[in-house]
């Protein structure tokens, strides 16, 4: 379930993104030009303005006095800060965050990545974060209290500070509750929470033109998670735990897992899980650039494990797309672009599970577009929120506790 | 896919919709009060009313001369014709057809089923068909020249006739498309064909007060099915293939399985899978009376039987659930009426694989409520199209080829 935090009130944030929306599809505008854009009064359009203009998000770009007839004053126009950062896209990992700097018109301005070992604390990572995000502002300078929004992934299930009833998570360093709140304080802008493999199955789904209906992704990383597009809306769930195809057993009495069971498909497809498989058959794969060395050299132990991955992993998207007929399966995560076999291997043992459809146009399986900086694109996606994906998804809306 | 065949015009057939709503809901009314109420001019009104009444689906029920002030010639009052059958649902099943008649209100007014043998010709499901409805409307007078709309399950998917691509079916006896066109032709009112096990879930869906918004339903018959809600919608799928659990593989290696492939959910879990499995194990269990029979005096071999079948199951459904995350999950078809320990023994396999999930709200697990009708009144459903549950679904539209 994702949360979204606003700290300001609703009717100003509207009258404010509704300028700001008439200044990115009109270029520079004067505030009478403006007033009539967005329908506001003039003594209104003044507070908004002024508090944009004083926040840095616009600027005073000129004056109409070249082009204007007739006596009088001349008119300031008014014009979005193209440098000015609009939103962010942060993703959590289990050992990096990811951050993405989108301007006013949805552009990528700066991106990055900043490392941790497994297992940090929550106030460490948030503080790695805050320091990138300075960094990443600095370099394109970009003034941060002008952001409209804030979206960010987190591992595992996040239910969020408002949701009812029990945390879900099985992980030593769930997300707190309290992720939104540090966020909507430091930055004064609205923060969406939610799972970032769901985060990265909408940004999959929105890479390419004419977004999917009906999308299935998997992501093999240091978990192993999934997102679901169904009927062209991205699927919650009825607990907003949709998507958590790392926890299906693909091999009843296999390996222990940490969510307690056994031979989830997280105990075969994970990164680490494939490197393991790898040393176990006598290859030296302790990083994914072993792995990729490994593949390149045509190492018949790898090979072997790869194969025996995607069948597994095929077996299980095989089942899911059975019961949801997705046009699409992506395949996500480094290993697949290290190691394409596995792509392949997964989609032979789909086109086998699914061979009583077979006369139906076949389903298109691919490995994911988006590489590391997928969860973050994500986030921004959904923050945007100008997708049809995401319909039904939840809204904006003020804080109650603000 | 679910395809829907109006051999009459469309505005026609809104205008009488309109009518026939006010009528619902309004009891008798004059010609007057109907045109101000569906906001129809007095001319148009009485070219519908005229057909309505031509149709037998409204009656003249009395003049307002009782309650009529000032002079003039008395109004007749139009109301509808409570014993008209209004809207058909039909079930072809592989070895029954079932029917259900409701009236107007959207009531129940007759059911009953026919049985013929598996693999009966099409021709002579349909003649069947016809011959019960005959008989159900003779049974309590209602007029089929009346019918709103006639919904039809068939077995498997069913792709229709004006879904490109290739047919879909592994079937002997696959639906021809042109059952609706049969239906509609013969009745003279719109046609909505869709798979019945998919119908069947809508049914259940919406048998309970407040529809749920996700719900997981597999129904143990002949063959195993099943069907989605995803967000408080009935989930088609990219090719409207979405809900064949039955063909999910259960057990890689199993038994072969009529689709081509081995081990199938169905090969498992069917019923005729499950006596066989009884028989295997020296019961004898001939038909779900021998079952219930042997449920009743506990015999050891049944019980390991229906205990192994509902771990298979519950694996499948877990695997669909941790997907999916439904807030409830129901397992339908006679044979757990009859064997309540299947239900049973899927829940507790069910809450293993949602393990990693326990601290959330738990799932619901139960049996299906309806029995054998429920895909004749999911067909009933799904054209009286009054459910939220039908967002996105097919919508009546006119036969270009009429």
């Amino acid at each position: 379930m994702s949360t979204l935090t606003d700290v300001r009130a609703v009717p100003r944030r509207t009258h404010e993104e509704r300028v700001l929306d008439a200044l990115r599809s009109g270029g520079a505008l004067s505030r009478g030009d403006l007033a009539e854009r967005v329908g506001l009064s003039r003594t209104t359009l003044s507070e908004v303005t002024g508090e944009l203009l004083r926040r840095g998000a616009i600027v005073v770009v000129d004056d109409d006095s070249a082009t204007r007839r007739g006596s009088g004053r001349p008119a300031q126009r008014l014009a979005l800060d193209p440098a000015s950062g609009q939103f962010l896209g942060i993703d959590f990992g289990h050992r990096r965050v990811q951050v993405v700097l989108a301007d006013a018109a949805h552009q990528v301005m700066a991106s990055g990545a900043d490392r941790y070992a497994d297992g940090t604390e929550w106030d460490e990572r948030i503080e790695r974060a805050m320091g990138l995000i300075d960094r990443l502002a600095g370099e394109v300078g970009a003034h941060l209290t002008a952001l409209q929004a804030i979206g960010i992934g987190v591992p595992g299930p996040y239910t969020g500070a408002r949701q009812a009833g029990p945390r879900v998570s099985w992980r030593a360093q769930p997300a707190p509750d309290r992720v939104d709140r540090v966020f909507a304080e430091r930055f004064g802008a609205p923060v969406l929470v939610d799972n970032n493999t769901r985060l990265a199955a909408l940004a999959e789904a929105v890479s390419r033109p004419g977004a999917p209906g009906h999308l299935l992704y998997v992501r093999l990383s240091d978990g192993v998670g999934g997102g679901l597009v169904v009927d062209g809306r991205l699927v919650t769930g009825s607990r907003g735990l949709a998507g958590e195809i790392g926890h299906v057993t693909a091999d009843p009495g296999g390996s222990a897992c940490r969510c307690g069971k056994r031979g989830c498909l997280e105990t075969v497809a994970s990164t680490a899980a494939i490197l393991a498989a790898c040393r176990a058959r006598g290859a030296q794969t302790d990083t994914l650039e072993d792995l990729a060395d490994a593949v390149a050299k045509s190492d018949p132990a790898t090979d072997a494990v790869l194969r025996d991955v995607g069948t597994v992993l095929g077996r299980v998207l095989g089942a899911a797309a059975m019961t949801l007929d997705p046009g699409e399966v992506v395949i996500a995560g480094e290993v697949v672009h290290v190691a394409p076999a596995l792509v392949d291997q997964a989609a032979a043992t789909l086109r086998y599970e699914l061979y009583p459809l077979a006369a139906a146009a076949p389903i298109a399986v691919r490995a994911g577009q988006l590489r590391d900086s997928d969860g973050a694109h994500g986030a921004l996606a959904a923050v945007f929120h100008s997708s049809p994906l995401l319909a039904g998804y939840p809204q904006p809306e003020p804080d109650q506790r603000a």
